[in-house]
């Protein structure tokens, strides 16, 4: 079977079932790990957990550089990893990169690669303290991020329990309509394109964001990286648990619904790459974040029990809508 | 400029002064690092120093899976990362697996990979923690190990001193014999044809010998991947030394020179992916090394003062042998 027919996911859960029936994945026993299959790993040392991610961006698979410059590549292939470190609750502390480039990119485009990351990791506090070049045919971009929790606690995706609201920071469907507007060449309103253009290009990772969700007892958190829907089916699968979401609650930011209408909240379902945080908690604990979060919050549903990872949408009027399993197939 | 022509080390030189000047790899002044530009990044943490390294192996670059069989790709990839750990002293704990593959790879493959890279990590007590798995066009793996040192020691490039003995673990230029032999489909007798093969596929990570040379007071030591004049250079340059090695103390394994003749030296000089640890120290400490190592340790030649990066190759009858700048062209 080629991986194509059996899925990233598929194969990653194949892996996965390798490793632990090897036990490679509980060699040091003395320090247990807590977080295998998560946004990061993590483990339990004698006074911090720490956290460790890699994640890359493939030319022509993650992006083009038709639609991504050169700074913003750097900026985003750091911040989708401290985007990870983010949604465990996390602080990053170290960046490794390593990157892959054709033998005829120009050097002031590698330079400016490294302007894009450089001013992110000062932003982060992260330090970049290593790395490693190879050529090869497209340009690939794969960031380790190691972290610590500065609590004893992380955010997790497997802790979800029926009764929690399911909340999300900031807003769902910008970078996918930027995206969209980029590719498309869509006109619009310069306020409009300027914030489009941000939120596919800049995204910034929710670091504060997530260690303030911990500090006031969530326990349950991930990124929106493929896709609102598809984010929350990590979480409820790992969790146990189905979900009911209202399509009215979604966060949609003004610009995007005046500029995309009523797709705009397709987007929000379904578009990736915002790299917000959605999560999950007692709606005391989502009201102690709120006192204290600088970004929007909004409750758009519930965990409830049933089928692990099934989703229920409904629209204003309390009406079911019919969608496909995938976060990227629209309704 | 295309980085071709400024080549891989003029490119991380470049790059390395970029952060260097925006100070963004001092962030974390809590945990000063002392190992940057080396084989490691390493920091210095309240109990321990932290180890932290990634390498890529990219598809018609570093391998070929005409000469490289998934599962021996899966151990080389993991390997190259620990020869790492190895070259500074410590022990690997962590590994993160960043896969990129086409999408027609077959999953056999995929898990075969896996296979070799999970036997090598039981073998070193390295576990798999993490990784992400992307589309692209051709095959490639970046692995992050993170480990530790146990002594409050590591092992540098920049602390060769004049008067320091160099030596080397084990036998240099037989896994370059043994991709000419893969490549070329070059007949030898059995034993030599299994040494051979065995040589380039299967090279064991010299972490003990590693900690082992921390323990007896060697300070300086580089594992050989470009080849050993190359990397006794990148010492040479990092602790501002020359150095003069004897041609005829070289440690060719008797198969390769039974099967290679007076190719062999050439090998031994300039062939990549031995991942022996290149080393340097006074008489007395290495001689502390030889009596607990168990593989064999050979001593080739000396540090001398003189221009940076500079070494000279002296024959048996005490006369200069001419060779080129790089370690992979011949003389």
């Amino acid at each position: 079977m080629k991986v194509s027919r059996l899925g990233e996911f598929g194969l990653i859960d194949l892996l996965a079932k390798m490793i632990a029936a090897a036990k490679v994945d509980r060699l040091k026993p003395e320090r247990p790990l807590i977080g295998i299959g998560d946004d990061a790993a993590a483990w339990r040392t004698s006074d911090a957990i720490e956290l460790a991610t890699v994640d890359t961006m493939v030319q022509g698979v993650h992006f083009s550089l038709d639609t991504t410059p050169w700074p913003e590549l750097g900026w985003k292939s750091l911040a989708i990893n401290l985007s990870d470190i983010a949604a465990m609750g996390g602080v990053p502390e170290y960046a490794l990169v390593a990157l892959a480039l054709p033998e005829d990119t120009a050097v002031a485009d590698v330079t400016a690669l490294y302007e894009g990351m450089i001013e992110l990791a000062k932003q982060s506090r992260t330090a970049i303290v290593g790395g490693n070049i190879s050529r090869a045919p497209v340009v690939s971009v794969t960031i380790t991020v190691i972290g610590q929790s500065l609590s004893q606690d992380i955010l997790r995706r497997a802790t979800a329990r029926p009764g929690d609201t399911i909340a999300v920071t900031g807003y769902t469907g910008s970078a996918a309509a930027g995206l969209e507007m980029l590719t498309n060449q869509l006109k619009f309103k310069p306020e409009a394109t300027a914030y489009l253009k941000n939120a596919f290009l800049h995204p910034v990772p929710r670091l504060v964001e997530g260690q303030l969700l911990v500090k006031h007892g969530v326990k349950t958190a991930i990124d929106i990286s493929d896709g609102l829907l598809s984010d929350l089916r990590h979480i409820c699968e790992a969790s146990k648990v189905s979900a009911r979401i209202e399509v009215e609650r979604l966060p949609v930011h003004p610009l995007v619904r005046g500029s995309f209408g009523e797709k705009s909240r397709v987007l929000a379902l379904s578009g990736g790459e915002d790299y917000e945080l959605l999560f999950t908690g007692k709606d005391a604990a989502i009201h102690r974040v709120r006192t204290e979060i600088k970004c929007p919050v909004t409750a758009i549903g519930e965990i409830i029990a049933g089928e692990p990872g099934k989703i229920e949408i409904f629209d204003a009027g309390g009406k079911v809508v019919k969608l496909s399993r995938t976060g990227w197939q629209h309704f």
